[in-house]
């Protein structure tokens, strides 16, 4: 059962007047608009993306974040770029750059890559501005039906009453607007309303405090914030049933790649006999590569340890190393939850044939 | 081979002029001179601490925080109190008011059980201000002395050139001044210069951000800032060769109480097969109990959480539990180094009478 989510996290808009004319065809032109998420907890505010340019710029900078999300994103930047750009050749490279504003998430290659194939696939170039905008539109709708059926399966290994912890956020603000990890958490609510989560605030962007609270919160699902840390302490208590997370990019032996601190809870769930299962669009899996050892692990600013809200919280003279993510190998997953059901890790590719 | 630090945390300063003299006995009055640590990274500076309620309040707000600081700080306390107060029974009631100031450390109870036994030995209320202040200095100097010979014990198992990881901040600033897991980083940086540290930041009160980057940087030796979730990705990359922490509180079976977090961390070694020690003085053990499940556990305010440098960084209506320590289990760690030399969990008790 489905519980619908107050948050729209992405979504194509069309608006003729607003946009420039200058361009090729004349099909009504659009932009795509995005709850800004560096601005979470304080502003729920959404912002307009009508350029290619600033949608790179929105996805590097983590306005828009979370993998099917910036998916998405991907599949709008490449329809805005063909607003401006009517050259083909011109348009492909426009797709490698827009690909390479974050490295870790297959997501965004994967929706890319789409796109790629509509411009490939000839046409006039209003007609493949139009194909684009539909394709990143259908990219968009999909992206919801296949969080809900993520989330259904998922509810399915959710005990009675259960506490459900989870690292970074992989919810409606993640994606289009149910979530991987949080939207089993949705349907395992919508059938059971003793469900509750823990959150961990996932140093150093604290997307866990910033923005899976919000979200929660807002749809009315009990959440307890706690520190990375701690998760261990609550797991010997007996407090947490199960773990649940989202992923960035699942190689072909079912290594998964998530935020930074993922692969530390699932060796403290492994240590207490505590399922750890990860929740992730078939998408996200990368089968070209074998294990998780090629998996691209971005680094990223060393501010975003150093300084907490624009204030510095160390000696200025530390080194800093600050990778945005960590593998967690297949033997510490208990299931891969995905649109078409759960899998062993070792499962994986073959289930993308199904 | 022993380091000098810079650091000088907690001392004892006698200033007959400063000190009110309406108080029993000739004696020279004098005050606490302590790093006040809620400034650090940002200021290094000293404050004087010259009543015994003032000596509560620092130790309850972390101006004076780390188990044998604290231990030090409480004997410092318990004379202070003997300045205002003569009579006998009004100064124990003030020892167990200044006990309860921090629960989880024993070597608060530890300290303020000597001062305790220094009253009931009697004597006029001069004498036994004398005494308590003689004892309180005793007690300061001899923690550098125990310090300086766990970094030597320590020094032995670090090896050639390693990293070692530590958790919060058990060094010159959790001591009077030269550290226990950091008295075993400064003697082992003293006999081999290419040893160097990662320093877990320590969510939520960032000790480990604040105060090991600042007094690390401050004696010349390489520090690398990490979050807390990060120290499993730096296990696997075998950038790690050993964890040092310290303790507030180590049960007759070895377990050990330390900053919340400290058990995630020592499940990431054992799961990377990688060295767990705790370094400590004997005044952390506590024989008097059983295991860590009877180690009481501080719970600290929520602000400590939700909010950073005064700004939320959660939704608001959020919960949150905020324990202050974790028990890390004798079977992870795997040696206790001692001012009496390097033990086994099992044989901390029977060590204490060596």
């Amino acid at each position: 059962m489905a519980l619908e989510s107050k948050i729209k996290t992405i979504f194509w808009e069309v608006n003729e007047a607003d946009a420039p004319s200058t361009l090729p065809g004349e099909a009504a032109r659009g932009f795509s608009r995005m709850v800004d998420q560096t601005l979470l907890p304080y502003e729920y505010k959404y912002v307009d993306i009508k350029t290619g340019d600033a949608m790179y710029d929105a996805i590097q900078t983590m306005i828009v974040r979370g993998a099917p999300a910036i998916g998405v994103a991907g599949a709008h930047g490449v329809a805005l770029y063909a607003q401006e750009i009517s050259d083909k050749a011109e348009l492909l490279k426009k797709c490698d750059y827009l690909e390479s504003s974050r490295p870790t998430a297959v997501n965004l290659r994967w929706a890319i890559e789409q796109q790629r194939g509509v411009i490939k696939s000839g046409g006039t170039p209003e007609e493949i501005l139009t194909a684009l905008r539909e394709n990143a539109i259908k990219l968009q709708e999909e992206d919801i039906a296949i969080n809900k059926k993520i989330g259904d399966f998922g509810a399915a290994v959710v005990p009675k009453g259960a506490t459900i912890l989870t690292h970074c956020n992989a919810g409606a603000l993640a994606t289009v607007g149910y979530g991987t990890a949080l939207g089993v958490v949705r349907s395992a609510f919508a059938n059971d309303p003793t469900v509750q989560v823990f959150a961990d605030e996932t140093r150093p962007r604290q997307q866990g405090a910033r923005i899976t609270t919000l979200e929660l919160v807002m749809d009315g699902i009990p959440v307890t914030l706690i520190t990375d840390g701690m998760c261990s302490y609550f797991m010997k208590k007996g407090m947490i049933d199960l773990v649940v997370v989202g992923a960035d990019r699942i190689a072909a032996n079912g290594d998964a790649a998530n935020k930074i601190g993922t692969y530390t809870v699932a060796i403290a769930a492994k240590y207490h006999n505590i399922p750890f299962y990860v929740a992730a669009p078939l998408s996200t899996v990368d089968a070209s590569i074998k294990s998780g050892e090629q998996i691209p692990i971005e680094e990223r600013s060393h501010e975003e340890v150093t300084h907490i809200n624009g204030k510095i919280v160390c000696a200025p003279e530390v080194n800093v190393i600050n990778p945005g993510f960590d593998v967690t190998p297949a033997e510490l997953i208990t299931g891969i939850i995905t649109e078409k059901g759960i899998f062993q890790p070792s499962e994986i590719t073959s289930s993308m044939a199904l």
